[in-house]
């Protein structure tokens, strides 16, 4: 009932590349990145010479060409030895098959190598202060000037605001409504551009998150992915893949803490034996296996439908997040709670994945958002 | 996101037969053969002609020849029609699969094809008054006498017992624990055979219930499936495939009550409008849904490790039949909530469906033995 | 940390008493009365003989004038008997204290002495098949014609409906919403007033269910409760009473199935020893235990709250419905699942506490209401 | 449904003198506290010149002579100004009454009074590395000789250790098992006393917990609490009222939590109107606002229990411990979620909430442990 069951020969081969990578490269530094806030930025390099900067995005600009299943492993893996670093990779990489799919050839060329190497990092910049769950109501706009957009307003709770170089940035070209969105790629250092303080979170610390602000930024239209009034479209096509690459980080999360409390229960001893002799502590570590067994598919599921262009996709990927990310934070909290008051220090690694993961039910929209699109689908249909 | 997306055009088809065969031959009938207790023979016979009666039975012996996966797709196809005389049907399915696994050819020829076609009936026996979860304390003796067997002792629960043909029958042949447990098949009318009362129950009441009685039955030698000794194997190869049979069935009744939900909240008003307009319920119905295709994927992928072979396979159609069993349980048990005072009311299929499927926590082993079951698989492995 | 713990030496007398007639008089046929849909008229009035027919009414008119926090401990003993028949007998307790209530001296005297003795049985006639939780939408009709209403319409659910004397019915006699509702008493044998069918229900079946029908039924106006329009309020006053009840009437539930867990556990062996030795079944049985006691402080809190006429009393009642009647459901369900096969056959209690529980969540409001109730509490606030 | 409803009027008054205080002395500087790890010394002696230093201790040595109610109803109201700090003082104040009670007139008059000022803090030394839930087995020991006792061993998870003045210690004097346990006052400054590294926590980053250490530490057999022998006796007494208390500082956090909450939901707007708009989130909002007053009634039940020396109270603490602490988390997590990002960024107080109550579940007998005290009771009982 492992993560590798039923997997083919090549995907069993990437996926012990990126458990290696995660055991050597992430888990023994996790916590100081945590503690002092680290971006690893040679790490995520050395990560991309994997192929794991873009994992799904074709080859001809460096990308790794392979589906989203394969990717969902990927990350799943990854995410056992730093949840909060993948979880920035898997948006770095959702951005670059943004730009992959949707931009033009030479906007593919031009971003794309760079990028899957990660020599630059990208953010996605869709969320406002004022417009986080209903994000088609943004209010940053780019007035067209000849062969230029100006842009004004301010992004909110971007994951590597600041720190990265590749913005794409949805703002509003045309009237109010999703159809009045459009999608502009913005480099660090356009003048005009400008960034919040750095914000203090409860997990999520190897990735720094600040507010994103433009202040008349000259953007070429040749920095445009797709037609004007397409970028709510993009955005949401994106965020497809980026519910099963946050839900994926999830399981990696959920994975590797049901195996430190395996680990604790079996080592440590409470009245003359290991824990693990409990019998109500074996059954709720069964429950923590079999939810974790579930997530796992309904990741899997939904990636194969996305990748498949399954018409369901859209609603088995709210599900699989919703789902997931539900039931991978409540394992990995058992898991600190079966740790005893070892499970409260940062000196033990399940409190980092608890914290790091606990955010994944608010992100990428919201499980109250996965389960207003469920629901839609289900009394539409 | 429904039950059929993923499937090959065949299982599509014969799930469309099932389908249909639950909404035409079955569901009218449900409440009435639950409130009289009816066992209903003749539709079943009528199943049987579908090729139901011995799915994953070889076509040599009356079989269909169908994989696990293709069974489980039935099961919940049917059960959406009567949950309970589904699941009668799966445990007959049950029994003729044991004899034509492990019996001779002798046997396979003498017990299938009837079987196959539910001309006659099988039960499966067990459970004994005193060995419920403890299965391989069982008491109940077969002393060997020449060419037969000599049987003494009783089992309780049995589905159909007293109204059908054939029993199969552990029973113990030699010493204590699983290595002294043999199988028997012994025909209805063997004298010495008899039944306890028709027990009355919450639910399942279109297939009788009774303790089934031995009391010197002489059964020949040329009845025992495979060798002395090999009778608790038999029996717990068996429920493999039992479990995830009873998951199916868990299956049909949650998807056939979410089904039910959502037509009651649209057409029900209250307020002046739809309950469907309740946001609470639109996001309730979205969890019953996503947990609904999160049981199928774990039924399902357990099918598919079972009819492969796979090491894992006995631990994942645990934790198939423990998290579906749960969850549909809680999705049927929330359907019936949206139905309000209706949902109480027998006139109402919503409440059966409750009542049916209450008993699958329990019995193929309750569902504490399954987190026994995935905890020693984790803890020793 | 038992249901007498804190008590009075008073109000352990009489619990003592009701337990005493639960376990005597009610327990013994508690399956009888489910399974032939009895209606057990001469317990009840063995009950009343000790004043469980008027429990908070004045004692000027036969009544036993109790406070509500007594009339809880009452029926949550005598549900440990029979919960559906307890049940019954706390909506008859509920009518006779609307007419001692709000009832002037002339009706008190006519209807409440025989009400309190049992020697009739009332009904409470709020629902109608198009207005269940929206309960201010009601259609029935009053039209005054002189001294008299007639009154035209339907009620749906109605408790003793068709086997009782007094039918206490909130009808239109002003225009649309609260406002136009007024509160009359019907007795049987009036013209025109007429019965569905009785319904078949999951538990509750030692109470007939039947809808209730006025055809041009003609009422003296000196059988209105209150004044013109004042009938809303009296049934929303009435129900806060009993909505304690009710939520007594689970713990009641809740208790005896905590007891025969605890008995089977202790009695049942398997493995060797009896289940009590399983560590993880200890555990439920503690939160199931733990849960229990939650929910009595809850019920008995609220009690007191009305009592003492507090202002914060409706929120407390919504609350303690809702809390206790879900938790309840769940301590008995769970209770179920600890006899194993056992817990699925009428031959055990177990099984009709759960069946009878079961429709708590959804009457006197559902807990859908509770919820909106509550929440607009803390949003207005 | 507030958490005054039902309290004297003098239980108001000092309720809103801590609440007052928890809003200007410890609301302000809750964020700084954490963040800088300060250990809050002048704030705690502000709040002991209130006369919470010594709450449930007797006023001839400096106590406010309170009920164990009254100190529930003011450990809630600090928490909802810092959790962690209010969690300390409760250990604190534990402590004193520890000395108050076991320790005779001289070591009452010699420590209590600087205690109760908090001039000097305590810390309660019962777990050691090798011993958490198995308290009993603890393995510090204390030799005998002549009028001292030479102390060897350590203690792990102490609260304020390190910072405070007084270690009140539990060591081996006799043979194994709780028998052979007695109770020490140890002073800061005694030689051979260190301590361990400043642990890393999740939360309660306001309060020091390191390990202590003792190294052949000479202890004055008149620094002994009662007698030899009775040690264990005294940690499991005092514990009963630290677990109310914790569970009090729950009640806390999690009041807190709703009215941030709540705050939220009204101010933040998507989709053009509140958030509070949104059925489902007011309806959870009324779960939250309902677990959290059962809570409530669960932790004043129980200390009313164990002031009034009932015969119940020990397992009535376990039950409200266990209770409280779970429910409370689950509140003060989902109101993290209510607030969607926001909830994850330090600069809103509800994530400090949720981090400083998750050890709540694990410290004072993990709730593991509480199940397991409840189950004895009822299955021996």
């Amino acid at each position: 009932a492992g993560s590798s069951a039923g997997l083919t020969e090549e995907q069993k081969e990437f996926q012990k590349v990126a458990l290696d990578f995660a055991s050597k490269e992430m888990a023994p530094h996790m916590a100081e990145w945590d503690e002092k806030e680290i971006f690893p930025v040679e790490t995520m390099r050395k990560a991309a010479q994997l192929g794991f900067g873009g994992i799904y995005v074709k080859p001809d600009v460096g990308g790794s060409g392979l589906s989203r299943l394969d990717t969902s492993i990927i990350f799943e893996a990854l995410s056992t030895g730093c949840t909060s670093t993948t979880a920035y990779m898997s948006i770095h990489n959702m951005c670059v098959w943004m730009i992959d799919t949707f931009g033009n050839e030479e906007q593919r060329r031009r971003f794309c190598p760079s990028l899957c190497s990660m020599e630059k990092f990208a953010s996605y910049c869709l969320t406002e202060p004022g417009s986080g769950s209903d994000a088609a109501s943004l209010l940053t706009s780019a007035q067209r000037k000849g062969d230029t957009y100006v842009l004004n307003g301010s992004k909110a709770f971007i994951s590597g605001g600041g720190d990265t170089d590749i913005y794409v940035v949805m703002c509003r070209t045309g009237g109010p409504g999703p159809k009045g969105i459009s999608c502009l790629v913005l480099e660090k250092g356009t003048p005009g551009l400008s960034f919040g303080k750095k914000e203090k979170k409860v997990g999520w610390n190897s990735q720094p998150t600040r507010a994103v602000i433009f202040e008349d930024c000259v953007v070429p239209v040749g920095n445009r992915l797709g037609t004007e009034g397409q970028g709510f479209s993009i955005a949401m096509k994106g965020l497809n893949g980026g519910r099963i690459n946050i839900a994926s980080c999830s399981l990696g999360a959920a994975h590797a803490s049901v195996l430190l409390a395996q680990e604790h229960l079996t080592v440590r001893k409470q009245f003359g034996e290991p824990l693990a002799n409990n019998q109500y502590l074996q059954f709720r570590l069964a429950e923590m296996a079999t939810r974790l067994v579930a997530a796992r598919l309904m990741v899997r599921n939904a990636a194969r439908a996305l990748q498949d262009g399954r018409e369901d996709a859209a609603v088995l990927c709210s599900m699989a997040k919703l789902f997931a990310t539900d039931e991978c934070f409540a394992v990995c909290n058992q898991a600190l709670q079966m740790h005893g008051g070892y499970g409260y220090l940062k000196d033990y690694a399940v409190q980092q994945f608890v914290r790091d993961i606990r955010v994944h039910q608010i992100l990428e929209g919201t499980n109250e958002v996965m389960r207003m699109i469920v629901a839609r689908n289900l009394l539409q249909g």
